[in-house]
């Protein structure tokens, strides 16, 4: 049987992520999104060298992100702990997005959204998605609403 | 004469705003933006003290990022000049938003977007945009669409 | 009996963290020392609030860094786990030191400091750490070399 | 008659750069240093590419930084306007370090120091530092020791 991915995580917001309003800067949403994404794909079992450029391992396609968004629901505070759960959608054969909803305290607080296209190395030229995605993106949906 | 708002920055791609794959990390750009939206009050005329809460002067009203969105048209790579363009539009009596365009030798490489919301300090309500905001805003409009 | 600090703490290279020589930016190392400290006060039981300012918690003692300073021995790539080691040491009544050491795969990576001072609020003159750290610096060191 | 090199630079607060504590966060300053030398190389006439890898342009040597640290001497806050001395020095054929003093409102308010090792790629041995950077280290120092 196929594995299911893992796509609830948690992590707690820190003190370099905040700014002197003294909750969340913004910003850093974007990046708690893309370390969700590479989480999630690790404890699928593919390894980062699989899925993103490490030196003298040039991978034939890369998964630029192409659009990102979030809103902003509620303010967070140092230390507190948060849920972030995925909802990886395959878009078409070269693309996918993910969609990240934050939560703390059982309260929605965040969402945030990355849409990332293959590209072939070096040509740049749009191609299709790598395998160990498309095996990731299938195991993110076994647990869905099934068919009646 | 009331002054133009200043429109139009500058800066470059630095090495920490790049990561493996040799290009600029989507994330960066969003704090590109609110730079240059600091940057445009700054040379506005207003203080950073008057829009930003700084320690012993708590503002009235804060301003939150709401909802973010950047489009990502070609990578940019260490040491690319960049300009960013902003055009403010105000949404309603107690919001704004601000889009920018990034253009590396004259081509156009990404755009951005940042929407604020007015709120009083501590309830937290909405509220009416500060006046210095306001002023801003009609500054940012004054060299826009003509009188036939 | 007293509660040991937690002071071996784990976390993963994320592609965020690297730059475009396709290993980690020396940059985020000093990040990383900053949210293992936050994580072990954590795991000992203190609330973030307890230490760190929040919104409407404004703390007597603030807890500035007044030094820091790393030293790079290997790259790290995307995907490394590491393991932080955290050695807290009081200097004197009013500021302490955390020294930090990073193993990969057994291997010595990277070590960093953190030096950090108690100044009351708002004067912003030297005063005595607050109890919460006293407690967790003293745990720091109930696990350390036994006398004979 | 060589150029001289361009030791001081400029730079302002963001409200990026801040935390909950209402002031800079210890660790931007590190970012800040290395932008500054990146911005003393560029304005004295180096590409990035000339020191810093990029997609398809693999340098042969690379410069990391093995070490590092800084010294803050007074809080900052959004706005702040910033002055950057820089003074590079060789430490010996194959490695350099740059001093960094923060001054703002004509007061020293932190220090910094990054130390940069020429290594080859791909076996990363010791080497000689690039003449670009050679270049530049001798024009830092055209405006040094007067002669007597």
């Amino acid at each position: 049987m196929a594995p299911k991915a893992c796509l609830e995580l948690h992590r707690r917001v820190r003190f370099g992520d905040t700014d002197a309003a003294g909750v969340v800067n913004f910003a850093h949403l974007l990046r708690w999104c893309h370390e969700a994404y590479e989480e999630s794909l690790e404890r699928f079992g593919l390894t980062a060298a699989e899925v993103f450029p490490t030196p003298g391992s040039l991978l034939e396609v890369a998964l630029p992100i192409v659009h990102c968004s979030a809103d902003y629901f509620r303010p967070l505070v140092c230390g507190d702990a948060i849920t972030i759960r995925l909802v990886p959608v395959r878009l078409d054969l070269g693309s996918f997005e993910v969609r990240y909803s934050f939560t703390s305290s059982d309260q929605s607080v965040a969402q945030g959204l990355t849409r990332h296209l293959a590209i072939e190395n070096p040509s740049r030229r749009r191609c299709a998605l790598p395998t160990a995605i498309n095996r990731w993106l299938e195991a993110s949906n076994l647990g869905g609403i099934q068919p009646v």
